[in-house]
C-alpha cells in the first residue's frame, strides 16, 4: 500500500490541470501565450474567471483600480472581521507563460475549493484576488490593480496614452475600475491580516537544488543608473596608446568591476544581489575610431539595504579608478529607484512551519522579480510563496511548472491560513 | 646681423604659402576644405595645378591610373636613366585640412624650382606626381593613384558603383587614366631609384616634441577582425550573478586585455602599435535583459611584425581566459589584413644625414596611418618625411601647420635628392 503524500489532502493536481488548460486556451491564436491586459483575450478570461469565483460561492465584484475580488465572508461568531487576501495575475507578457501569475490565481481557488468541501468557516473575512495588469504594459507601467489598491497609482500615470491613443484609466474603467486615482491605499488597510501569493520563481535555483517550497524573503530594492563616459574621439591608427582617452576602455573598466562587485557580494550573502549592465551604446561607433563617448545602463537588484551600500560604495571607488587610468569623464544618474519590499517575517514563519509539517523542502529566497506582493506589502503584511520551474525559464511559451508543484505550494498556503484563523479564534 | 637657417637656402616658405592658399581655395564653399575626389573642385584644383607643373618646365600627362605626373628629364650624359619620384595627393576627405597630402605635393614643386633655380641637371629623371584620390572614397578604397601604379587597382574594384551610379573606373577615366586594371606595377619599376613623399604627421608625437623632422620607418600593417561573443539573455532581476553568461561581461574583459597589451607593447617598442575597438554592439541591449551577443570590430595597427605577433599570442591567451570565466563562446574572425610596408633604410640614412646636415631636430618614426608610399614600396624604394602639426589635428578644418614646417622638409628632401644625385654620378 502507498501511502499518498499528506499535501494531496489538501489540494488536487487534476483540478489545477484543468484550470491552467481553461485560461492557456485565452490566447492570441497565433502566439501561445498571450493574454494582453485590456485585450479581448484578457477580457474573455476575466469572465470566465468571474463565473467561477461565483460558483465557489464567493461574492464577486470590481473594485476601484479593476481589480476581480472574490469575497468569502468571515463566520458570523467574528465581530470587525479582518480580511485575509489571496491571488495573483492571469496578464501575460507577449508570447510568454502558462504559470507566470496563474499559478498564484489557481492556487487561491484550490484554498476556497478546500475550504468549501471541509464546510470551514473562517475568522476573518477571505478576498480571493485577480490583481489588474501585473506586467510592464504599453503604457510603461506594471502592476496595475495592487498598485492601485496601494495608493500609488497617480493621475499622471492613469492619464497616459498608449501608441493608438487608448487612455490608461479608461481602459481600467472598462474592467470595472474607476479609472480615477486612489487618494490613498485601501480604507480598510489597517484591518488586513494578511495578503498570501504563490508565484513560479522565474529562475532556477530550487528546481536546480530541487526544493518545494521557497519562503520568500523579501522582494528586491529596484536601483537603475545611466551611466555616461566622456573621452576623445581620436583616428584609431595615428592616436598612439598614450595619448587616448577611450570611452569604451573606460566603461570596459567599470563593468568589469561591476561584474566582480556582484558576484563578489552575492557569494558572501545567502540573500539574492544582482548587477546588470544590459544596455549600452558607443559613439561614434566606428571600427577605426576611438570611442569618444559610451552611455550604458546599470540594473542593481538588492534584497539587503546593507549589500546596496556596500555596493554602490564600491561602485563610486570603481569609477574613480576608471576616471584616473583612463582620462575620461565619467557622470553618474540615478533614473529610478525602488525600495526593498521585505515580506512579513510572522507569516513566513507560519509557512516554514507549514511546510515543515508537509515535510516538504523549503528554504528561505529573496526575489529577484518584482510581483504584486511588492505593493501589498507597502500597506499590509504580505508573504510569497516561490514554487520551482523547469530550467528557471519564464516570460516564454516554454514556461513550465507540474500541477503537483502547485498543489504543494497551495497545501502550504492553506495550512498558513488554517493556521491564521486559530490565532485569530484564540 | 641674424643668420638665416641653413634650410632657408632650398625652400621659400611664401612661395608655400602662396602654393597652400590657392590649393585651400578650390572647396565646396560650404563645407571647408572639401575637394573630394572626381568632383568640380577637384577637377579645377588639377586644371590649375597641370598649368603650375607646365610654368615649372615640367612635361605633364596623366598615366593609366590618373596620375598626375610632371616629368623633368635626366641630363643627356645620362644613360638608360632611372627615375625619382615626388610626390603626394591633393583630394581631402570631406570638411577635411589643408595640409593632408597638399603639403607633399607643394614640396614635389619647392624642390623643382630649387633645382631650375640652380640650373642642376640631374642624373635621373624627376616625376613630380599628384597621385588620385589618397582618401577613403564613395567606393570603398583609397590610395586610388599609387595602388593603380603599383598594380593593384583591379577589376572589382574599378567596376564598383557609388550610391548615384558612378562607376570608379570610368571616373578615373575622366582623369585621364585608362579606367582598365594594371597589368602589374608600372612597367619602368625596375628602373626606379626612389619615390619621396613629405606629410604631416597627422599625430601629436612630433608636436609635442618639437621636432623638425620623422624620418618615416615603416608604414603600418592593419588587421581587422571581428569578435563574437555569444553568453545567454537572461533576466537581469532574476538570474544570479553565479548563473549568467554575460556576452557584455566577456566582451569588456577583451577590451580591458586589448588596451593593456597595446600599451605595454607600445610602451617597450620605439615602434608604432596601436589596438582599438572602435565599434561594439550588444544584443539585445535592453536595459533589464542580460546581454546575450556582443559584436565588436578590433583594428590593430602595427610597424613591426615581432610586435603583431607578440600581440596576437597574448590576445588568444585573453580570449581563452574570458571563454572560461564567462562561460561564453568567443569567435575570432580576421577581416581584412595589410601587411608593413618598411620604408627603404638606405633612404632613411640619406633623409637623417641631410636633416643633421641642416641642424633640424630629427627621429626615426612609424607611421600609424596608411599612405601612397605604402603602394610605391611594393614595387620600388619608398621614403617619407613627417612634419609637425599642431596638437595631432587632422581630418578637419583646424588641421595646421606651417610653411616653415614644409619648408624645412622640402630642404632636408631637395638635399636627400642631391645626395642620390651624387651617388649616382659616381
Amino acid at each position: 500500500m502507498t501511502v499518498s503524500p499528506a499535501y494531496q489532502i489538501y489540494s488536487d493536481a487534476d483540478r489545477i490541470t484543468h484550470y491552467n488548460e481553461k485560461l492557456a486556451s485565452f490566447t492570441e491564436a497565433d502566439r501561445p501565450y498571450t493574454r494582453l491586459v485590456f485585450s479581448k483575450e484578457y477580457h474573455a478570461a476575466r469572465a470566465w474567471l468571474s463565473d467561477e469565483f461565483q460558483a465557489l460561492g464567493l461574492e464577486c465584484h470590481s473594485d476601484a483600480g479593476g481589480n476581480l475580488i472574490g469575497r468569502r465572508q468571515a463566520g458570523a461568531q467574528a465581530t470587525a472581521p479582518q480580511t485575509v487576501i489571496i491571488g495573483s495575475h492571469i496578464d501575460t507578457v507577449p508570447a510568454g507563460g502558462r504559470y507566470d501569475g496563474i499559478a498564484g490565481v489557481i492556487t487561491a481557488m484550490e484554498v476556497v475549493h478546500y475550504l468549501n468541501a471541509h464546510q470551514i468557516t473562517l475568522p476573518f473575512t477571505l478576498e480571493v484576488a485577480d490583481f489588474l495588469g501585473e506586467e510592464l504594459n504599453l503604457w510603461g507601467t506594471s502592476c496595475l490593480g495592487s498598485r492601485h489598491m496601494a495608493g500609488l497609482l497617480n493621475a499622471e500615470m492613469l492619464a497616459r496614452r498608449d501608441e493608438t491613443g487608448r487612455i490608461l484609466g479608461e481602459e481600467i474603467a472598462a474592467c470595472g475600475g474607476s479609472g480615477m486615482p486612489p487618494s490613498g491605499a485601501r480604507p480598510d488597510a489597517a484591518n488586513i491580516l494578511a495578503c498570501f501569493e504563490l508565484h513560479i520563481e522565474q529562475a532556477r535555483s530550487l528546481y536546480d537544488a530541487d526544493i518545494d517550497i521557497g519562503v520568500v524573503t523579501a522582494l528586491p530594492a529596484i536601483d537603475r543608473y545611466a551611466i555616461s563616459m566622456t573621452g576623445a574621439v581620436g583616428h584609431s591608427g595615428t592616436t598612439p596608446m598614450h595619448g587616448r582617452k577611450d570611452a569604451l576602455v573606460c566603461a570596459s573598466g567599470i563593468i568589469q568591476q561591476v561584474s566582480m562587485l556582484a558576484h563578489d557580494i552575492a557569494s558572501r550573502s545567502n540573500q539574492h544581489f544582482v548587477a546588470t549592465i544590459g544596455k549600452l551604446d558607443v559613439l561614434p561607433n566606428g571600427a577605426t575610431i576611438i570611442p569618444g563617448q559610451v552611455e550604458m545602463i546599470l540594473d542593481v537588484r538588492s534584497a539587503s539595504n546593507e549589500a546596496k551600500s556596500e555596493f554602490l560604495a564600491s561602485l563610486a571607488d570603481a569609477l574613480d579608478e576608471a576616471r584616473q587610468k583612463t582620462g575620461c569623464d565619467i557622470d553618474l544618474a540615478l533614473l529610478a529607484t525602488a525600495e526593498i519590499a521585505p515580506m512579513d517575517s510572522s507569516l513566513q514563519s507560519i509557512i516554514t512551519e507549514q511546510a515543515q509539517a508537509l515535510s516538504l523542502s523549503h528554504t528561505p529566497l529573496a526575489s529577484g522579480a518584482g510581483h504584486d506582493s511588492a505593493h501589498l506589502s507597502r500597506f499590509a503584511p504580505a508573504a510569497m510563496i516561490f514554487i520551482p520551474c523547469v530550467d528557471g525559464l519564464s516570460h516564454c511559451a516554454e514556461e513550465l511548472t507540474s500541477s503537483d508543484a502547485i498543489a504543494k505550494g497551495a497545501a502550504v498556503i492553506i495550512r498558513s491560513i488554517l493556521s491564521l484563523a486559530e490565532q485569530v479564534a484564540k
